[in-house]
């Protein structure tokens, strides 16, 4: 592995449990000199924001594998309702290698990468709006807000993860119930 | 209002739409100089964990408002229920005025904020843990899920709210309903 690459494996590992780490952490954690780390990334900025283009792509490819446009023009209930079902757990996966993405200040500020997640969230959107349109999800909201409930469900699970409140087994299940069946008792 | 009160005001808004906004912006938003700014704060990290440490009160607050701890042991569905949805549309409000200490890695990472967090944390448990046993929410996630549920719900609100996707006097709803019922149609 190069030492970019060991930096850009190390990085979000260390960040998602210490998100202030510094870079002089971050060179400790992937092996690497400190001149060596900004040799690679001149700021920490520099390398949040690298983290945010990698965990964007994720996401972009994560939606890709799940079909999701696909699944959307279907038409089919059955077809959406997998996609949803499929797109969560690897989301769920995304968020455990990526999660210091999902709320870093420096990833959500950057014009460039925000761009970018409202391109993938529209792309979403879509799959919202269909299975809303099929009886999949509820019709009563906006799809936007369905969006938001999704990224708050991955937060969610990647802190639960984090503190060791859940086991990474169930990860992807509890996050399935939570967004379609919510908490509340049957 | 003292030159520190506007600035803790305003604080909290600039960085609601912008999480990287630096000293010199906060104090233009909130009509003060920079050396009055760094008289009261001696850092932006001082800021933080002076914003941290009033949303953790307001946390604190809202629990006792809604008389959680009563609720979690009077045993009785009817009133733990009404607990949950009072407290739920509380936080919402907590989470517009003091959005920025839900994700802000400094208030995340402060030791002494990280304790009052958990103690907060811990109280509302009982709530989940008698909510479960009577009924009202599912018995089969571990409690200190449902609290990160919540969490993760207060977080998508904020920044549906942030981004004008949802009607502010929608948001406490929405939240209620995708927590106990989720999106999913019915």
């Amino acid at each position: 592995m190069s030492s970019r690459d060991a930096v850009l494996a190390a990085a979000p590992r260390v960040l998602a449990t210490q998100p202030t780490a510094s870079m002089a952490e971050i060179a400790a954690a992937a092996g690497v000199g400190r001149a060596t780390l900004h040799r690679h990334f001149a700021s920490r900025e520099d390398l949040l924001r690298e983290i945010g283009q990698r965990s964007l792509d994720q996401w972009a490819a994560s939606m890709d594998e799940a079909r999701v446009l696909e699944a959307a023009e279907s038409g089919d209930a059955t077809v959406i309702r997998a996609c949803l079902v499929d797109l969560l757990t690897r989301y769920v996966a995304d968020a455990q290698a990526f999660g210091i993405a999902l709320t870093d200040p420096t990833v959500l500020n950057d014009p460039e990468l925000r761009e970018g997640a409202e391109r993938c969230f529209v792309d979403e959107l879509r799959l919202h709006g269909a299975a809303q349109a099929t009886g999949v999800l509820r019709p009563d909201v906006p799809p936007r807000w369905l969006g938001h409930v999704l990224y708050g469900l991955l937060v969610a699970v990647r802190d639960a993860l984090v503190e060791g409140d859940i086991a990474p087994r169930d990860a992807a299940g509890l996050v399935v119930t939570a967004f379609l069946e919510g908490s509340g008792a049957r």
